[in-house]
């Protein structure tokens, strides 16, 4: 195996499959990256077992020269050390050659690196996924989706399956579920080409975090293929693979309520700063908790009282404010993350009482559902 | 104690005081800002014993009205909370108020903290320096001077003194040294004024460092008081004091070799950038060793071996060499310390054969030395 290259395609692959090798695996070739040379390029390959990343940098493109390529062949560098290497490295030209089985020599200008490398052979496989499943997003709008709800999944392992986001293809939806049983995100998205075969899935939260990383936000389509096993996403020489978890997610429709006492119309943005501004003194009591009242004249206010440190109250005016009077308390942490998700629109919040879940809304559009569970204190 | 303030500039004042406060601290009321208002303007104290900062915020500035002032007084706000409050508040109007003993009220736009602080007379008093024994150097050569030779202090309390810098006045320069007994960093400075009084004292490397961050990178003069127990520096509207190191700084001045066997001079960068390549491997093996030799016509390498990993040679083309051929060890991270000390520069590099410390200088002047201990590894 021989090959010249552009340093810059080469890390920027690098910079892409690093994101799935984990230092803490306890499979000693996984802290390393599989590089396979072929005719038409080079493939890179990173993974921690869950996540697996495979870029794929082609020998040309739009009629530029990234590499020559002398011979073929394949092997297995240790993943930050070669990352670091290529990093520091003097020139632009980077020359990789494997010799006597793995020892391996990078150089560029007067440098050269000699490091010992694992025969490829050992790698694990990828999964085979065929890809006659697949249906389509573009990178943006997955992107959104991914942020718009992966951050409600469950941070304890007491119930693993709430660890993940639930993918869901209902009719010509896909209906993505997060929640850690205090709160709830979710989001719909309509479908232009429907996949058969596997519909219901659960992408572990981490795996959702780091595609989120790596996608460029563009409108380029992103193929996902789901299985019962694996989700695969394929985007533009990039391939993602993640395991799902296993068990059955919980039927989270009826947590929603059908009925609303309380409904408020305001911007989302201002409530937002208003609760961060309470959090501050609701965060020395570790439970983060803030108040919320309806007022006269639409006017709520947002509140809060730590008895060592002092207090903190602020009035909002509101678009509209109609149904009964409430005063209800919640979690600030789930309010913020909340109107983040729904970000900055004009925001509808529909209350069923204070002991009653409650749900937030754009008022342009449904695809967006937030519901928190409220805290009693009143 | 009520006052009207423009949000920016106390947040600005409060960015400073802020590197003085520790969480950590012992003293309760050294988690607390004080706040002194007077008819001229408003001062901030912050302090953890070693260092303590005062910022002064005028309430007029080249006829900009920043403040305006009800009541004077003082108060003592926790810092943290009071600094992260300021930072969140919705307008740029700010008022502060006082009443009842210790109530403080912390309004703006629609949103009202309410804060329980505490007595300002329980606030330590600063120390009484007499300005009468100063000198000046610029804000940006001070931050030099610092940055030149504070990285080489020793991080081990083994002997304390030595986790401070040496600052000593002799004839007219201000010498700095700083040694972990490793490795050596010495700055010498032509000053325009003498101070009488205190000549010598060892200033903590965590002091300078806080120094060199809150000082503007501006040709504005800086004010240095130096006494038995304390320094103080005094720029613009900031008073920062630190205490000194007790103890005897050794005499360094023996250390440094009179005579040269071997004289290399070339470009510190290019050295720096094969030393950091080569600490790749090196950094492997704990160590953090490289090797330096010199090679025929005017070329010199660097190597470094890692048996497990692998290893990395380069050869650097320098401007002249000349004297006996040598190969020689050191650590790598003393090496890129002391190169970027002198800054890209072309370097000099003096040796005195591989089992005595050697010393970089740039080739145009005298005002930087570092020197460095090998390892015995040939």
């Amino acid at each position: 195996m021989k090959f010249e290259i552009m340093r810059d395609h080469l890390l920027a692959g690098l910079n892409d499959v690093m994101k799935a090798v984990s230092s803490k695996t306890t499979v000693p070739i996984l802290t390393g990256i599989k590089i396979d040379v072929s005719n038409e390029g080079v493939s890179l390959t990173g993974s921690d077992q869950d996540i697996t990343i495979q870029t794929f940098i082609p020998a040309e493109e739009n009629g530029e020269q990234i590499m020559t390529i002398t011979t073929t062949g394949s092997i297995v560098l240790q993943a930050r050390m070669f990352n670091e290497i290529v990093r520091k490295l003097p020139t632009n030209d980077v020359e990789i050659e494997v010799t006597n089985g793995f020892a391996t020599y990078i150089r560029s200008g007067k440098s050269e690196f000699h490091l010992i490398g694992q025969d490829a052979v050992e790698y694990p496989q990828l999964p085979e996924i065929s890809a006659d499943q697949q249906f389509t997003i573009p990178a943006d709008l997955l992107k959104s989706i991914i942020r718009e709800t992966v951050f409600a999944v469950a941070t304890s392992e007491s119930r693993p399956v709430l660890t993940g986001v639930n993918w869901h293809i209902q009719e010509d939806e896909l209906i993505c579920v997060a929640t850690d049983s205090h709160r709830l995100a979710r989001r719909k998205t309509k479908l232009e080409q429907l996949p058969t075969g596997v519909s219901n899935v659960v992408i572990p939260g981490k795996s959702l975090n780091e595609l989120n990383k790596i996608l460029e936000d563009s409108t380029n389509p992103v193929q996902i293929v789901m299985t019962n096993q694996q989700v695969l996403f394929k985007a533009n020489n990039m391939l993602f693979f993640s395991r799902l978890l296993e068990g059955n997610y919980p039927d989270t429709s009826r947590l929603i309520p059908e009925n609303y006492q309380t409904n408020v119309i305001l911007d989302g943005k201002s409530l937002l700063q208003a609760i961060d501004r309470a959090s501050l003194l609701a965060r020395e009591d570790r439970n983060n908790v803030v108040r919320f009242e309806t007022l006269e004249e639409n006017m709520i206010e947002v509140s809060s009282n730590s008895p060592e440190i002092g207090k903190v109250q602020e009035q909002i005016q509101v678009e509209s404010l109609e149904g009964e009077t409430l005063k209800i308390s919640f979690s600030a942490k789930y309010m913020m993350e909340a109107l983040k998700a729904i970000d900055g629109q004009d925001v509808i919040i529909q209350f069923t009482g204070a002991m009653r879940p409650f749900i937030l809304r754009s008022v342009h559009d449904d695809a967006i559902l937030q519901l928190i569970l409220p805290v009693r204190t009143y």
